[in-house]
């Protein structure tokens, strides 16, 4: 089957396309959406297949990811990528200056719908620390300031990041045990 | 005539109402709508108050507001509210500490629209600079360190902020010159 994955980033094509390899073909397309106001991905991701899916008609996939900081209230939440671009990983690490709560959790929100059908969505969540300056230049986003628990090193430092990281990979996993077990 | 506000903040309603005062009755409505993921404030309110209208057949005004601070690439935008909530007015000045450049502007866009018709959008905006320490409790939001052009007090400081606010005022003051030549 095919799947029409609606982001702009083709770094997370890259790690859905690994995940889903032999179960389903998947292809970025290149769609606007409008999102709810909510600081829950899930819903987010929810909304936003069930949307696509019924005005395109396709079997649509959408990820609402974002960096939720412990000690600052979940900030930058469902907004990392606008307010990564905004304030970059800079403004973070001064935001978290003085701070020894460094605790923080990737949320990755897979939402999915076909046409006609309700829409479902899988969570896949990492808990980490940020890290006191940013370090490597691997993977995106907020990649080089987070610690996946148990590491001394950055997700920036990691080679291999795409395979190296859990979140989405746990969302996407989720996603296709819910599509063998509905038979595809 | 009625216009329909959808607004959760109670001070937007007050500051509406005065201004629109004679011309049209302002009634409050709670309605949750989608926002397109835009950092320009005149598209978010142009097209919710286009949805809101054609769902529920009524005129529909709806306000999206913003700090838009210069040195942090216009953070936190249209946004502010629900990072508000998350950093507080301590994020804002934590960010930035040290930083000369303290230029930002309030930025106001008003959506109205019939059902039926096209959407306008009005924008009021004011230039100001960020304080250095939260000061005063007037208003809500920002208003405790933004400091208007040639002030040297925050609007937390001005006791009848509601009038003194200039951006949200011109931008309903636009909306107001166009329902009255539009013969309303």
């Amino acid at each position: 089957m095919k799947i029409f994955f609606a982001t702009h980033n083709p770094g997370k094509v890259r790690e859905f396309k690994k995940i889903l390899d032999g179960i389903a073909d998947v292809e970025q397309i290149n769609l606007e959406y409008d999102e709810i106001q909510s600081d829950n991905p899930e819903e987010v991701a929810k909304d936003a297949a069930k949307k696509l899916a019924e005005k395109y008609g396709k079997p649509i996939v959408v990820e609402d990811s974002g960096l939720f900081i412990d000690s600052l209230n979940g900030f930058p939440g469902v907004h990392s990528a606008p307010i990564h671009k905004q304030i970059g990983l800079k403004g973070i690490l001064k935001l978290m200056e003085g701070v020894s709560d460094r605790g923080c959790e990737y949320r990755s929100a897979v939402g999915y719908c076909e046409s006609g059908k309700k829409a479902v969505t899988f969570l896949g969540t990492e808990k980490g620390t940020i890290s006191r300056e940013a370090r490597g230049t691997h993977g995106f986003g907020h990649d080089s300031i987070f610690m996946p628990e148990g590491s001394g090193k950055t997700y920036g430092e990691t080679a291999n990041v795409e395979d190296a990281k859990k979140f989405r990979r746990k969302a996407v996993e989720k996603l296709v045990e819910w599509l063998k077990e509905k038979g595809c």
